[in-house]
């Protein structure tokens, strides 16, 4: 079966040498990526959590890019049905195929510069948040004339019912007081808060709800764009998708998950602790139902024993309170403009955020670099932050990531080494994580990764 | 607490003798009027069925209409607190007031002439129509551009938690396919299919959706508009209540309800079986989960055993099938936008449509009234289609109405006269009925109201 | 020659009694009203001063309302070819028909309410008011969001080049500062501002620009409205139109012209100088360029001379100055808005200005009338200046229209009796005019209809 | 005096990087470029012909890019006063100051790159084409929804009133067809036909008129774009001017001129005689008053004996019928429009238009080059127009240009080689042009540049 699909929202004209490129590289890597990604939101609908199932499923899809009178077309050979209704394609998905062209093409044509001519230079941070902000803009992400409104959500992939309803909740209530959403763009927690904040919207009868969805190729598959995002924009790796949730929310919400949570709170401490960040206003909320205060408690003894009381000022924990999260989110606005302002800086991008270069490169997490972590108590708290963020990615690799189970299967659990009394308040978060069923899908018996080497 | 309150969409300017007449009659019938059903509208979220009951809650509410330097405002005394978000009130309830000032207003003038001046004659059928025409017109609810998309969505109040969701898929398939919903405004089966209709059409990125809630007077506190609801519209009373939905709407879907729904498939039956519509083009669909076969089943037996097999060519039934009875209403979009435009009938509004005044007028539910029903097979069946809604008409107000209950604890139950054969059917159903828990609240034996004299 | 016409802007919708109504009445006066007025718009093009000249070189033209699928259309028989372009009709006066049909079927339904009924009583101030209001509301000219800017712009018919220029060039500094503009909607001075704004819209890249006509049926033949006018609106008679201009309008300005404009002149001191008026804010330009600097002193000295050094704060006047007038209207804006503000009056209705019920009804020009007109100086101003706008009032009638043509050559010149300075001014204005030939075109000699006896 | 001006339009959000790469070249040619680009923007309103006396009365001019909360800004330092209306700028020159810095800055990014890494050929007809496509999709001019419906209109600079009038006819009944306008955004033909066009365009209530004003740093001050140009485009020279016109228009209107209108006349032809262009459809019409008979009369004698009987199916002449250009212009577009369709070509670009590369690269008016142009019938025509247009290039460089008019005065005439028959055409169209007055300003005796060498 053989689909010609019209662009819609963005990408409508390529010139000759654009699509020469994406043709020419048919068997190349861009080309298997921009398939890949295209095939992934092609499958929204069809709920698979595991993208090599995904890409076998729909070995003889194809996609090509074809000129015409109106502009670009994409051919689709043996597209999922799923995306279609009667016959024709769901526009939603129509226009994250073409977010899928634009970015990839973007991306590519400015990395091609970075590469070859040192233009960009990607180890630099200047450079890269150039890159994230040049983007972002490129997507038509950057609203000039928009008061600070965007409410980052963060939470894990997979939630119980009480927690996907208390997510949803607290998106009505941010709804309700015309906030939008950024998220991871799955579903869960990623598509809890935009369902509830659409009925807030459509309560307000405000018409320019934003949901977007920011991701990255090595995770579209396994979470493609819930219905609700009408902006999906895929960065080109996880840190930079990272930087871009700081620098274009204006708040942030973190709702119960697991390792990969902890890990999120971690990278945003590693920030908020920087000196250089000190006038920052970036509100964090972590909250959840009644069910969830266990967890939190958890979490927040294990921030105060390792990076002290200092830390806790910069988030606030609130307990089965939906409205009182959005109240306190609506309510830091007018701060975060007032910043913004005094400091020159956009309001669609904060550029004055300092973000550390160690937060901004890929950690991998090899056996080596897993032991070298520096998890002791003598260094600046933000420095700590970020050893810690990778200690604890490197679980989350080690828990569920290709590359860190097969690692793992030959060298044995990661050794982690560090400050003995740090190292007993790690085990215990992460013995919590494990009573909570939050390391591995409930049913099976978890089997820890790391050794903790006190 | 007193808040002042802006016009949103309609009726932002009156003139003086407009507000006077308002003003002036603060202690008559219009005012109460206008106060009860604004005072529901505020009312909106929170779910109560008793419409008695939220009056006394609020006795100190209280509505006065300024006029101000941007036009009217509305100042509420002591409004319910779930109105305001943050001490500022939802845009749709706000939208909502304003459209039951409108409406009351407009309707109020109309009456006052037809009643004084015999200009309109509400007696007279084309005058009927012509008030229901310009109550639509002047809510704006007839659009001139749109092609046929409005699908109207009757069924009961209360439903079971596997009929809601049913009806959200419907309602999301027709969603996806661009069609808006009409329902009578309230929770339950009225929401549902709104509710999935708004995914499918963000799925579709469709941005004009509409969800027309009908309403009037009498159960608009019993059944406030849903969140969704983006164009609420007050009518006088119920029957023309009903000519709005079957005048306004391209295509009917019945859900399972009860006697009421019953009743409802009778008007419209009397109406598509008169001879003088048998060119009009309005599908009907009964349809519902694999649970409410039962009910479609013997609904259907009733109709061939009463009004006989040509009754069924009128309405097809499809069980457990959301995407099939979307697929169904939208192909007979076109053929709806044909038959207009042969009959040279406006799309926005079915002139051509012949109800007859017995479908038109009131039918008061006195013992009398309803021991003189015809409901021997020696008539036209369209007639006896009306006669049968009337019986199940009195069923339902000797159920679940004031004046029903009333006449029926004074005279006791209703008495029915009929041909044995029909009256044998008649009971068959409405034991059905019984069976399934559709003729009160599950929970309380059901005492019939009814007595069958065959 | 047959065309269909389908609605534009509004009465997209008519119910079968409103059309019945313009039908059965095909051979009625309100046919002819509305066959007329239409053959004026459809006339726009064509240049000519002459109505009777128009209606009968159209006799054979005809019109008629059909109801259709998507809704009224009109049914012109040999209309005008000027309104075509390639064989469809140009798509202002598409606009300007249905603005005809809006108006004069709003009105007459008000007015048969009026007669019949007594609801209305069109000798009532208020009532008068109300009608107005309601004209202007139905035809969607009350905005509700703006804030003041509307400036009326009044002056003669026919004027020189350089004054035509002149009035542009004022046109365009307003423009440029996103002032709105209102004229009797022919051409020339109802045309130049108009031109002059639309382009300093354009340079503002201000998209709302508004250009009101405001006519009615006596003068739309021969003052059809101008291509630039986008809102046309048909007021009953002269007065209900000159009431609508001070209540719509935020600002006035008083082009040069001849004895007419002297009498809206005296209309407006007639009003400002009420004492009833006192807090009111309408600012008042007498604006032209250095030719017409003349024309201006003679005008200012008889209003000096006859209602006294007080009438003159109600204007200023502004010679060869265009960035000056639009200067001060701009500066006047938030004062008008301030006041209406305080008042709690609407920003697009000035419903707290009191106009006498002598300025509101009609002045029947007859000799008797005439003669006895009270121009003494023994009265309050605001009365004498509205004695002496009749005078002028029948003059103009005297001099150009049907009725008092034929009324002079019955009874010679019309007697005017006054007190002798004041009758004096009074023929030195007149005289001034003749000179200036702004009695008649250019080219005859003018003969006094008018006899001065002090 | 200093003001800061908020971005409009386009380019409200500059990276660290680009507002960098414009300050730190203040002193450099960039930045000279776009500050002189700039002031001739502002200076819009003021109406001269030089551009020296332009640039040198303003020379404490100055201009830097800030970056603010809500965007860039941009800083004015001793703007010329006309740019503002009571201390603001007006809105139209705001949005082309933020033209300017998006054409200047894309096209350097562009330009950097291809004179850097060579991934850009600008000696590479193709990569040519690329960057005119470039260039004109980021100042958003290519719409991809739009039908054919853009026409050029080129014409002399300077131009009788007749013909002024006759333009503005043109654009009058071009806008009452729903056409737009490109033009080269200056004053006289450039203006006329956008001032008819926009009134046409109000007439048809038509919302979207677009009067792209195509202009280039040379010519920019001398030429500053008119009030009504809403898209103002700024393309690198000359020649990748000229091919933005032609692939951007769907037909082409020449108006009266002199030899710059000869010069395009053979660029056209240039162009559409070369047999790759045999399946185009570009209507192609040359249109002026009664007085302006002469003028195309010669010229198309000219085509006649130099180009023969065939070049002239090209092109048709239509003299003082502004409704009959309109007309054919209109009625050609669908055939445009099948064209593209069939051609697999945009709609809104001309991509498979072929054009040789010796009319995309700039020709130097040297002596030499000007000797050495084949001007003999001995190729094919479309080479033949090429030499012809570049001879008529050299001669209005010679006339009127800086480069030219010293060349001449230090080497003398031009000495051009050809067919002795052409040579002597030539020579009588430019006497023609001569006699007519159009060689220079009226007033002057026209001193040939030119010496014919037969």
């Amino acid at each position: 079966m053989i689909t010609h699909i019209s662009p819609l929202g963005s990408m409508d004209l390529l010139s000759q040498l654009e699509v020469d490129m994406l043709k020419r590289t048919a068997s190349s890597d861009l080309y298997r990526l921009f398939r890949n990604c295209s095939l992934a939101v092609l499958n929204s609908g069809s709920l698979t959590d595991n993208s090599t199932e995904l890409l076998s499923r729909f070995e003889s899809f194809d996609i090509n890019v074809l000129r015409r009178e109106r502009g670009v077309k994409l051919e689709l050979v043996n597209p999922p049905e799923d995306a279609f209704v009667d016959g024709t394609i769901i526009r939603s998905l129509q226009a994250n195929l073409f977010a899928v062209l634009r970015d990839i093409l973007f991306v590519n044509g400015q990395l091609v510069h970075a590469e070859r001519f040192q233009q960009l230079n990607l180890e630099n941070s200047i450079h890269i948040t150039n890159l994230v902000f040049s983007i972002l803009r490129n997507a038509r992400a950057l609203h000039v004339g928009e008061e600070p409104n965007m409410v980052v959500c963060w939470g894990g992939h997979s939630i119980s019912e009480k927690e996907y309803w208390y997510a949803r909740q607290v998106g009505n209530q941010l709804g309700l007081r015309e906030l939008n959403i950024c998220t991871g763009c799955g579903p869960g927690v990623m598509e809890a808060p935009m369902k509830g904040a659409a009925v807030g919207h459509a309560q307000q009868r405000y018409k320019d709800g934003r949901f977007i969805g920011l991701t990255e190729p090595s995770i579209i598959a396994a979470e493609p764009p819930n219905p609700l995002v009408n902006e999906l924009i895929i960065m080109p790796d996880i840190e930079k998708r990272l930087e871009a949730f700081v620098r274009l929310g204006h708040g942030i919400i973190i709702f119960p998950g697991g390792v990969g949570t902890a890990e999120e709170l971690l990278y945003l401490l590693g920030i908020l602790m920087n000196p250089e960040n000190d006038d920052q206003v970036l509100p964090l909320i972590l909250t959840g139902p009644k069910e969830s205060e266990d967890y939190f408690r958890v979490l927040d003894e294990f921030i105060l024993n390792t990076l002290g009381e200092t830390a806790r000022k910069h988030y606030s924990i609130i307990i089965d309170n939906p409205a009182e999260v959005a109240r306190q989110m609506k309510r830091a606005m007018p701060k975060v403009k007032e910043n913004r302002r005094q400091s020159g800086d956009f309001y669609s991008f904060n550029w004055s955020l300092k973000i550390e270069s160690d937060l901004q490169l890929p950690f991998e997490p090899t056996h080596e670099n897993m032991e070298n972590l520096n998890l002791h108590p003598n260094q600046p708290p933000e420095q700590l932050a970020a050893a810690l963020r990778r200690a604890f990615s490197g679980i989350v690799a080690g828990n569920v990531k290709e590359v860190g189970i097969s690692a793992i299967e030959k060298y044995g659990p990661y050794k982690l080494h560090g400050d003995s009394n740090m190292m007993k308040h790690m085990d215990r978060l992460l013995q919590g994580f494990v009573e909570q069923h939050r390391m591995k899908l409930p049913g099976t018996a978890y089997e820890p990764c790391y050794e903790i080497i006190a």
